[in-house]
């Protein structure tokens, strides 16, 4: 669609010009907004359906408050689009998510409107209620928003937040936007709980005659305030007393409301802020609002890739070769194959059952597999009590989400001795989803923890038997990290086979230069080698070292005193990371051959492809050859 | 008291004797308990006043759970001395906290009765949860029981735990021991809701009205349980219908009781255990309970070091030389003297303001420092709200406890550049308190992040100095760490020097050994030098580095070039710490030094003085002055 197709967004660059349209424009504008995503998205992929479910809600907010002015804060930040296409950044919509180009989430250095940086799940509450009280200390007048899901508001931390928003007097609004879902439909009490709130009778009662006031109070002048707290002050004692669960943490609840209807929330969120003191409006929306496909299946439509914007149908970039499978999927389908033959396996994801495809094993042993929600923290000491009973959970976690269950992981895990596997998906740079969730440090964070496992498979055969070895382990935890996307076997269900513990591999022979590698980037070295011409290929030694801890320290001692040069190569940070493992063995042991680290250097990694970015860091095949090269010379 | 005087305690080695007891010689055995917990912590310092709270519950947990086959969780475990003292430790209790003794925390590889290690705050209802759907899957008939503060209930992982049990069949109960109290006093909207409840008439009408139902259903045999449902089906539709916050997470609520009436609890919690599913037993508790002193000053007595039992005098061990002030005071006071200067400065702790002195600001300026609760993801997060607007947070945390907050450290701070400035108190070996609370992977951890300046002063004047220089400093994210207990100079409060970014200091010239230290070991090293003769003290080098991120440059050049063997002496973990960095300074850098990094061992640390755990690391001022001449020679 044409600029000249969008009457009204085609005028609109900052919410200031927004501000000047009359309110019944607002569901026209509301319109082609969706038209514009949809349009976009379509083309250039990124998440999708949660920014369709709140079209109303960005319109209404930059509407009803003084942004930039007062802050919003988007949490987790996928459901930003309608934000930042009403923030200046309609025109560079095209390049969403593409290296150079915008982030596909809210981030402070790009935009003035973009009050926090957003990523992981959860931080909304806390990070408004700092704005909210730094505009209070500072004596200012703007405002804070959160604006967080009923999936997220399962993490840990929102709580913690909305505990500690409920005792202080500044003027922070949550907007609760319940659409039942988090990737995956939403799970745990706080759901059913949300879903009962909105289907019974007495809160609609309430809801409308609170909302009957808000709109007397308007017409009231003055005095509305002392009258509105009167009335609410009458109607809670008799109805309400503690009758809900935000309202027992001192929130005013207001809702719940269809955040569908623009006319109506624009008027609310502007009647809200002459509230004072912590409030929070729960609005029912729908994710993936306005394109079918996307309402019917949700979790497919979360961020579904290039589409068909027509007919739906999704585009599915043609392959050359025999394709691999995804690393997420041999995750997925071999712990369904491993426990089936052993019952005490036990499968856990924090709110990430389809990204992860534990959803094999939840289909066929729904007992034995768990989503507990955006929950990190809870899933890995959930973990630990099942392993204290003498099962065997396999735990998978984003790398990058693995960061908040970091103190679990120690103190109830590892401390512990407990057998859990920690699977670590999107171990490494995962490309568009930019720096927020890059799984960089995963290797470092795991390795400085005593007696922990630290493995890394180059390819899905690898992973398979990995966490076959993982399963017969009982010596404590035991971490498996690996990429997203696809591994490079299309025939990868061989039979199992156990490997040994701390032993890695040599994949070739060599004289002048040894490289060590952990996990997939093995296969950027292969590739690198290749490349290279028969006399220099026969001066390069390649190890594939497979762990982390213990390390292979037969390779070690054999490289340390056969070789002046040796390239380390992960995909994760140098500081501290797998490269530096190796440094601290031949420190320990004497050896002093040049080590040249190869992985993410030690700075912040934005978004675009994911080859793009090994480029950009120097640890891709060609970036490996040159530096071969060099050093052979 | 002599053996003999505990008339009843003294033939209990197991629960099993306990059990044996008849119920009315409860009371007695109750107050034994706690004559004989006085007496031990009188003599042989360790946390008090929490376990003086449970020695009902503990004897009733004890008495009506089939122990250890049933499992009880006490979270954060500084209460379980009682229990401890009921589980075949009672004379081995005179070693609590000692090195090679019993920890004074919940351990299970010192006890079956220790179902689940604690140390962290909010683990217990995740573990808990673990063990009773271990149960279920299992087909045994083992029970699992949370003991949860309500101070740890203000973590998010609690809530994470409660909004996924809330939707599990299992037979998990949960214990909410309110005591209105953290080691200060709990703060929170979820604290104000539980007083609410506890004082609210239609609660306690409700109270009597189960427990009545509860007897009845002893008495009435098989069919009880349908009666029972009914019953509490119809009085909640009436009075209750989502009238309590644990009730809308699906958990079945009962109470408030009295915490200290141990025949109530005996029978209830045996009663309790015909209910299926998720239920909460709030129970109110005094901590302190039956030691005047300790019930009227809560936080002083929580852990008070060695006392007069009689006269509640504490036993201050005479100094020898002039003392030096705790590193702790020296923030507290130092964050006062800067923020009279600064308006912008705030203080954030979370629920440790006694412990890490925040209490100076608090009193001073009540309105810019904020005790949030144990939450530290969310201290974390809420100072980078302020930061975000242009405040300047310190946000003070103890290293251990920072794990939690990882994730938030990476994502809301450094990756933002926000101006936070992280106060990690107990960096290093803490001491008695043990392995889950040594903060020994801080330094590690934190040196992985892009842009995070990582700093640890000497002594208190750099403390000091550190903290004026992160506050002028406004590129991002800035953390200083610094142990527990005492620096080394009586005169600290000199005027504030800025300290330049990066750059260490010389403090001894010498010609064949440099040792590079960071923090407060590097007092060890002086001492170690001290101890040399002339000839051999002219041969080492010692630098202060004060920063391990970014790293003095120029000194690690010139040590590069200038010398063979190299010492790095860090109190943290030799993985990836310090000592790493400076390798990987040297490896990039071409330097072929043979470097020795003292520090933490990769191993679990358990408890002992920290003079004792120094030396079992091997960097205490003897170990390094032998290994000084061992080099030399």
């Amino acid at each position: 669609m044409a600029d000249t197709v969008y009457k009204l967004l085609s005028k609109i660059y900052t919410p200031e010009d927004l501000r000047l349209l009359p309110v019944p424009e607002l569901p026209e504008l509301c319109d082609e907004l969706r038209c514009f995503i949809i349009d976009a998205v379509s083309s250039n992929p990124g998440h999708f359906g949660a920014s369709l479910g709140v079209v109303e809600l960005a319109v209404a907010l930059h509407y009803s408050y003084n942004t930039p002015a007062d802050k919003i804060v988007w949490d987790v930040g996928h459901q930003a689009y309608p934000h930042k296409i009403l923030t200046e950044r309609r025109e560079r919509f095209h390049t969403n998510r593409k290296l150079g180009g915008i982030s596909g989430f809210p981030k402070m250095a790009e935009s003035k409107y973009d009050a926090f940086g957003v990523g992981h799940s959860s931080t909304s509450i806390s990070a408004a209620l700092g704005m909210a009280i730094a505009s209070k200390i500072k004596g200012d007048k703007s405002k804070a928003v959160a604006i967080i899901g009923d999936g997220a508001l399962t993490g840990g931390m929102a709580f913690e937040g909305l505990n500690h928003a409920g005792v202080e007097k500044s003027d922070l609004l949550v907007v609760l936007n319940d659409n039942n879902m988090a990737i995956d439909p939403n799970v745990g009490a706080l759901k059913e709980y949300l879903m009962d709130i909105t289907t019974s009778a007495t809160y609609n009662k309430f809801k409308d005659e609170v909302w009957g006031v808000l709109g007397f109070m308007n017409k009231m002048g003055p005095n509305y305030q002392k009258m509105a707290q009167k009335f609410e002050k009458s109607i809670k004692s008799i109805f309400l007393k503690r009758s809900n669960l935000f309202e027992a943490l001192n929130f005013r609840y207001f809702g719940p409301v269809d955040g569908h209807d623009v006319v109506y929330m624009a008027r609310i969120l502007k009647d809200m802020q002459r509230i004072r003191g912590p409030k929070l409006l729960h609005i029912i929306t729908k994710k993936g609002k306005g394109y079918k496909p996307a309402e019917e299946n949700q979790t497919a439509w979360h961020a579904p890739g290039k589409f068909d914007k027509i007919t739906g149908e999704k585009i599915v970039a043609t392959k050359p070769k025999a394709s691999s499978p995804k690393y997420q999927d041999v995750f997925g389908k071999t712990i369904v194959e491993l426990a089936r033959n052993d019952k005490d396996i036990i499968g856990i994801t924090p709110a990430m059952p389809t990204g992860c495809s534990l959803t094999y094993m939840m289909e066929e042993m729904p007992d034995r597999a768990f989503d507990v929600g955006i929950a990190e923290q809870h899933a890995v000491t959930f973990a630990t009590g099942l392993a204290a009973q003498g099962l065997k959970p396999f735990c998978n976690i984003y790398s990058t989400f693995m960061q908040r269950a970091f103190d679990q992981v120690i103190h109830d895990a590892a401390l512990q001795k407990l057998n859990v596997v920690f699977c670590m998906d999107r171990g490494g740079l995962v490309g568009e989803d930019g720096a927020t969730h890059h799984g960089v440090f995963d290797i470092a964070y795991m390795r400085m923890i005593p007696d922990m496992v630290v493995s890394a498979p180059m390819n899905e055969i690898e992973l398979r038997n990995l966490m076959y070895t993982a399963n017969n382990y009982n010596q404590g935890a035991f971490s498996i990290r690996y990429p997203r996307g696809e591994g490079v076997y299309s025939e990868w269900q061989k039979p199992f086979k156990e490997i040994t513990i701390g032993k890695g591999e040599i994949l070739r022979e060599g004289s002048d230069i040894a490289i060590l590698s952990i996990g997939h980037p093995g296969n950027f070295v292969l590739n690198a080698i290749d490349t290279l011409n028969d006399v220099d290929r026969q001066k390069v030694a390649h190890y594939n070292m497979i762990f982390v801890k213990p390390i292979d320290e037969d390779i070690l001692h054999f490289v340390g005193k056969n070789f002046k040069q040796v390239i380390t190569v992960e995909d994760g940070t140098v500081v501290g990371g797998f490269g530096s493992a190796v440094l601290e063995f031949f420190s320990d042991n004497g050896y002093k051959a040049n080590v040249e680290r190869l992985g993410v250097p030690d700075k912040w990694i934005e978004h675009g492809k994911p080859d793009e970015l090994y480029r950009l860091c120097g640890f891709d095949s060609l970036s490996i050859a040159q530096r071969i090269k060099e050093l052979l010379n």
